[in-house]
């Protein structure tokens, strides 16, 4: 028998590679932080032992979600202006909060409190951009997350930095402190196309060459933006940008809204990446994301939350169902966006993204034990016709039991419901397994 | 001191009648299944006592979702052939598995499935659309709810009626046998304008009539209906309705997604109501309801959660939160369908178009003690910087802890959620407070 740290025996892992692949009655051995192996129960009991050992016969145990895009401090300003128009909302309550609050502390308290939200809704990576970068980090660790951090670079003075030298100089000290580290890595930031400069967006592009660092930018959001840049620019944000040298297999388009099929072609040319973040698309009233048409021009698409204040929840599962049915209503077509599409796009879509995919985003031996467990014998979630299916259109992030982070335990949940007849639950479980035996 | 049933003293109160008010520390007097008064908790002590006192501070009150559609039975075919096309979905799996299980105790029990989930998700009462109605509607007493059933037609033989006669006199039976019922109504329910002909759709319209029912009818749904019933009638489906008699102030016109100028106006002047389905819609990419339009238009919109085959949830907060955020995309106007604006349609828009908002849909003296508590004291829903604003966008169907019908208890949660680090809660709420004091 083999000691190992951690033996999780789930009723069904959902492992993402192989894609469309359940396993049903297997164990992941977890040791030293990683997947060890991943293998029948009824083997692993004559393997392996552990003094942890956790039984989940009624859950599903997967990787933990990459969130592609979060503002994690902004918890903090959760809330604020509901329904006003996005600029009245930016200037007359965003900005003046943020300009009020903005400091190390408010980041990394923001961004812990985001982290405990992220953890509970089982995120076990999150890719973040703000100001204070290394506190945010902070933040996010203390609540035990994995994190891409940001070389936060923008075209406003604030009181991370007063001018593009200062930012730039910033960003690459964010850089060089997070290489060679296991839990942060950093992206270089450039807020958007119409808040940096061109130079300074060369300055990016160089840093991002230099540290081999992705590039989380986002992009095409609004109309308005790419009518902007055609105004001031004569070009689309998209082709500006690609002169510019931020086009390229590291580069992280987030939201990708407003795309023609030349900005398709651009972004699948270049081996880019995008970041859908449906809730804050919606609740924004950016517009669709054209993410069926990506996909299947093979483009890698990730999910993101984007910040409290503009989704108002980081709930990555809510996320990629929206995802999923809204790609189907965008296109008209019930096939595109598919159960495994959108669930690989919420974990390994972000993996690959964050340049990260050789440690997280998937359940395979050797990499990060990053995983969650998914309680699907609940009222909301049964019959289990199909695991993936209810897991994705039927569950929610309260049906999140456990998230591990590099084997470690950052979440648990218990939830009991109770009903005026105490026997209602094990009376509709029993229900519901007579008439799926007879289908 | 007045002895009454139930004191419930709420931190914040949302009675959605008057529009736009929400109310703190008040208490809801519920005495005989009624609502006695609401009134400061201050002063509610000094006037009333029960044995039943249910101190809720950190928590919303609000009236009991009013979901307005449903095919409750559904939910033992939850889960059936996700990503499928249409007809494939319904022709491989959804039809043969209804027809293998089709009976009253198949219609009870999935009924009584879904009403469970219903109670659990804050549904007070639920307008349901299925054959078997009245064991639908005894599944759903079963668990607790208020409902109205179908006096349901369709031009298919099926194991509840072998033609429209049988159809039409089974309906009937239905509309008597609920007569002056206090918790199940009837509405007459024709299932669609593509399955039910000329004929039959006037006897319902006489029904309709007769018995001062609503009509609860699919309508709209996708564009082949409507291109299909320019080929077939030579008009649009609700033009012909409106020859036939059914486009009246009893109309629900369910779904509503293809809609011109015309139809619009053609529901407004009738005085008609909607039920959006939004995640339905965005599921079987049937399309985007013009939300915005309507209510601009003085429609009556509800909203409904269909069925669990088609969703896969039964979650009234959630389909709101959606409906917000989707008419504001769909409107490119983020101004449109407020806070304010869709928690009405979830709660009173549903009663008014079932009729019913002399009884439920808001909180008031008088009314019946449908209501809901919501818990905003979790790392999701804090700060509470605008209680509306964050019941409706941070919080989830897991922060619904009470749900009571006539003053009765149907439902009641106590979540955990415990952190590796025991003591993240508290200090995040000791956080969250902190930094919303210095804005």
């Amino acid at each position: 028998m083999q000691l190992v740290d951690t033996i999780i025996e789930a009723r069904w892992v959902l492992p993402i590679v192989p894609k469309g692949v359940i396993l049903e009655n297997q164990s992941v051995i977890v040791k030293g932080g990683n997947i060890a192996a991943i293998l029948p129960t009824a083997e692993a009991r004559t393997q392996y032992e552990a003094d942890d050992v956790v039984s989940l016969p009624e859950s599903l145990v997967m990787p933990g979600f990459v969130n592609l895009h979060s503002h994690a401090a902004m918890n903090l300003v959760r809330g604020l202006g509901a329904d006003l128009p996005l600029m009245d909302w930016l200037t007359t309550k965003i900005w003046p909060a943020e300009g009020k609050l903005m400091s190390p502390s408010f980041v990394h308290d923001g961004a812990y409190m985001a982290g405990l939200e992220m953890a509970a809704s089982g995120i076990t990576t999150t890719s973040d951009h703000y100001f204070f970068p290394m506190d945010a980090a902070r933040g996010l660790r203390d609540a035990g997350l994995r994190c891409a951090t940001s070389a936060f670079v923008i075209g406003f003075p604030s009181a991370w930095a007063k001018d593009d030298a200062e930012y730039l100089k910033r960003a690459e000290a964010v850089l060089e402190a997070c290489k060679g580290d296991e839990f942060v890595r950093a992206t270089v930031a450039p807020h958007a196309p119409y808040t940096v400069n061109d130079e300074a967006l060369k300055a990016c592009a160089a840093l991002s060459a230099k540290y081999d660092a992705p590039i989380h930018m986002h992009v095409h959001e609004t109309a308005v933006e790419v009518s902007d840049s055609l105004r001031d620019h004569g070009v689309r944000p998209l082709e500006r940008l690609e002169r510019l040298g931020l086009v390229n297999e590291r580069l992280i388009a987030v939201h990708a809204v407003h795309l023609n099929d030349e900005d398709i072609d651009r972004l699948a040319r270049a081996g880019a990446s995008t970041c859908h973040c449906p809730c804050s698309n919606l609740k924004l009233a950016s517009g669709f994301s054209p993410v069926a048409k990506l996909l299947s021009r093979g483009v890698n698409v990730g999910i993101g939350t984007d910040g409290a204040a503009s989704n108002d929840k980081l709930d990555m599962l809510g996320e990629t169902r929206l995802a999923a049915m809204l790609a189907k209503a965008v296109a008209g077509d019930t096939t595109v966006a598919t159960v495994f599409d959108m669930l690989e796009a919420a974990t390994l879509g972000g993996a690959r993204a964050l340049h990260w995919d050789d440690r997280i985003g998937s359940l395979e031996p050797g990499k990060a034990a990053d995983l969650i467990a998914v309680n699907l014998a609940t009222i909301q979630s049964i019959p289990v016709q199909d695991p993936a299916a209810q897991l994705l259109y039927a569950a929610g992030r309260e049906n999140i039991t456990h998230t591990w982070v590099n084997g470690r335990l950052i979440a648990i949940r218990q939830e009991i419901v109770a009903y005026h007849d105490l026997n209602a639950v094990d009376r509709a479980n029993s229900l519901a397994g007579k008439w799926q035996n007879r289908l």
